[in-house]
């Protein structure tokens, strides 16, 4: 950032995660929010092959609507959405399933786009273990290979889903800073997918990055949740670790039918109903917060971080500087 | 080129087609003969999942020779290789079966480095029709289809197998120019893969190229062809349409074992032999000319050429300035 952006904390706004049911209205809404970035989740469970249908889908949508979107590469993209106006999409996965049991197509999803893979996505991978797994091993012998390749050719590991000895086996192992996209700090709310002081922690020793989210399910009092008490959340949070390695990944799912929570959590691995973060009575894609209901809010973040006592340096850093400063660092072969 | 380098000679040197049993020799062999970029065939017959697992096997390689070879994508990769002396490897298809039947793809090989794909290999495809066919009905509806999003992503149309009609129909069609990588006049040896002066023509008014090939059952005479023979030919295409669009395109086959020519010729289309341009007494690959075995001959054919009369500029255009010109103006999006 200038000195100028840094001073009125005009820096660049980037949502380290999305999945909506993408549509014309969804992007003006990133426009209308000032939204310079997002990296979207293009693959739960998919294969490599329909990973690439999905991204054949992307690029229509590129076609589509080239004032609002473009398919953003590398950090020097976020600047050329400023400059222009529009939004870049980073692609990633919150599963390794699109490189399916094959190394080498590690370098190829990289080639097409992917900047962020998740190790796992809640169940054991042929990488890690899920934060759903009764026991978790650590890294495997692939996924200490894997984390190898993607440190070479620049595919950040995400362990948002991940539990805890794999997650800090990864900070440990990567030669790379590595990051939790999209997670809040247990020490605020105590669900499976938060992240304990210990990750965060390591996430700060090791350059890497924590984006808290939004989704009702990561918030204390879930859609009840306030404004007040999500940036009373970060500061504690900065207080811990430091101010530079926080971001925002607001795991928005926006307009999307139940079906897709559905497929996000059972996917093809079981024939029964699993709840994940949901349950029987609760199964369906919770309510968002009144100060966060989609790409127009980001404003609200900005200003209840200012009014919980945050410079507007410091804003600037946590609403998109920091995860700029990681994708400069982070995108590029080793 | 510099002027130095028109004076000289000492343009680019650039082989616009060679399959060989790649090893680190044979990239020495480029070396040696001064080649600084090749189109290397990565598919015949492969789907999209298996091109991808060809792709993975080049990344290999240039893993392990990073001091002779690198993934060329776009026409500044020719400089880079002649700053860092190494070869620059550039992918094609000579068949459309890694887009499968999805235009999409078009685009995803492009990201993974494709730069020219052949409309057809020998057969009917799904989009024009093969040189040894019975009939030739001409492009298809897709083929249509898919020569605009090939003009779009900057995939160039090679009808270097395709036949007449449908090879005359996509020059109309394409609004880029279009190329034959490897084939000679039929004018100078009539084979069935060999061009019209109908086709040499449309591809000199149309801003195409035509690169000359070195399989010697593509030579008078086959492995007998002589240097002089060769030059001739070049020559009488130069006084036909001029020497702009004129190449090479050897079909170095190098050190291929038997069993890949029958590959290239059947692939899973037939459960029968298929001889292509051999036959049942002369069904192996044929051997090469003495003046041309393998890289490190182009020197001969730039002598050739200069002895058949050419100036140093001329020479220079057909050993790799005309291709290195085509590459500038056509790997790009449009």
């Amino acid at each position: 950032m200038s000195t100028f952006e840094e001073f009125t904390g005009t820096g660049p706004r980037i949502d380290a995660l999305q999945y909506g049911n993408w549509s014309e209205k969804i992007f003006r809404q990133m426009r209308e929010g000032g939204v310079d970035a997002v990296h979207v989740t293009i693959a739960y469970h998919e294969m490599f092959r329909e990973t690439v249908a999905n991204i054949e889908t992307w690029n229509r949508m590129f076609e589509r609507f080239p004032d609002l979107i473009f398919h953003g590469k590398w950090a020097s993209d976020v600047a050329l959405a400023r400059r222009t106006g529009r939004t870049a999409i980073f692609f990633g996965f919150q599963n390794p399933s699109p490189i399916e049991d094959d190394i080498g197509l590690v370098e190829i999803v990289h080639a097409l786009g992917a900047r962020f893979m998740q190790l796992t996505y809640n169940n054991q991978s042929l990488l890690a273990t899920g934060c759903y797994e009764a026991e978790d091993p650590g890294l495997t012998r692939m996924g200490k290979q894997v984390i190898r390749e993607m440190n070479r050719v620049g595919l950040v590991v995400d362990m948002s889903h991940s539990a805890e000895r794999s997650t800090l086996e990864a900070v440990e192992h990567s030669e790379r800073p590595i990051v939790v996209t999209h997670a809040n700090p247990s020490f605020w709310h105590a669900a499976l997918r938060n992240k304990s002081n210990d990750v965060l922690k390591a996430l700060g020793r090791s350059s890497g990055m924590f984006g808290f989210s939004l989704y009702p399910h990561h918030l204390k009092d879930k859609s009840e949740c306030t404004l007040e008490s999500f940036c009373e959340m970060v500061a504690r949070t900065a207080e811990m670790v430091g101010v530079d390695c926080l971001g925002l990944g607001s795991d928005l799912c926006q307009d999307q039918p139940d079906s897709v929570v559905d497929w996000m959590r059972a996917g093809r691995w079981t024939k029964e109903v699993d709840y994940g973060e949901g349950s029987a009575t609760h199964r369906a894609f919770p309510e968002q917060p009144s100060w966060f209901r989609d790409n127009r809010d980001f404003g609200n973040i900005s200003e209840g971080l200012r009014a919980r006592g945050f410079s507007a340096e410091e804003v600037g850093k946590i609403m998109g500087g920091n995860w700029l400063r990681f994708f400069e660092e982070n995108f590029i072969p080793s």
